[in-house]
């Protein structure tokens, strides 16, 4: 279900950069070419955080309830991770 | 041959976007996919700024030489809109 | 001990900033005055982090281990909270 | 004036941060101060914006319609760095 949901943002994303492929190729207006690629970051994000809150709700639950440390240790330290990185990109 | 260069990127970006849709649809494990995702938006930030600095290099120019000055005020006004916008996605 | 860490970061910064408000009161050059403004948000970006990571070793092993499910579902909720804020900022 | 409107931020962005430094002294909850610091840079960005387009409407309109082309060059290239910048803070 969620995986559906996911899959339906992508490829709407997905047609969304190929609306902006036209854009380029037809010579749009830089200006308007750069404020669809923004907007089709500020849809990627919001495809990441909803990843991330189905992770959240099952595989770290798991891991976190579970009895190897170490694989918990792996699953926080990769939330933390993908958080570091979201400020870059 | 600007252009060229900007849709050689996007092309590449689509492929990756692509590649993540298969990842989805195979289940892969979701850090895997949010990583994708935020590799994929680095380029699209790349791209942006190459679009602009050749968006700098001739309408700005232009407009900045020219002798309207509305158009002067919108040419630069996009800019610092588009700068804001950079720090929201 | 992690809280002495992020301390002695937010005081660099602190530090970091009051040199910036002295570069715009000695009418610095724009451009530099930016690029300083984007150190002290890189900087900040590694404190939320940092506390992101011992809140998740702490606050969140708890919650999850624990029976309180309202608890969990909540802590779980904030993470991808700050997550999603952390793409627009 | 523009400058008396840039400090006047900054200060008020350095008194937001002191409550920062004090909520962390408190022991205050980890995703809290997380909040905070992401509104601070929220902040940080609006000064950005504000002293770029000061900045466009200055230096960049006299270094374009200057003639020294070096210059030019240097100014606008200054532009691209700090938007590619700002995707990754």
């Amino acid at each position: 279900m969620e995986t559906e949901n996911t899959l339906r943002r992508l490829k709407t994303v997905e047609g969304h950069l190929r609306g902006v492929i036209r854009m380029v190729e037809e010579d749009a207006y830089c200006i308007d070419v750069i404020r669809q690629i923004q907007a089709i970051e500020a849809a990627l994000n919001k495809v990441s955080s909803q990843i991330l809150e189905n992770h959240l709700n099952s595989c770290v639950i798991t891991a976190i309830q579970g009895s190897d440390r170490k694989e918990r240790e792996r699953v926080l330290k990769e939330i933390t991770e993908v958080f570091e990185m979201s400020t870059k990109v």
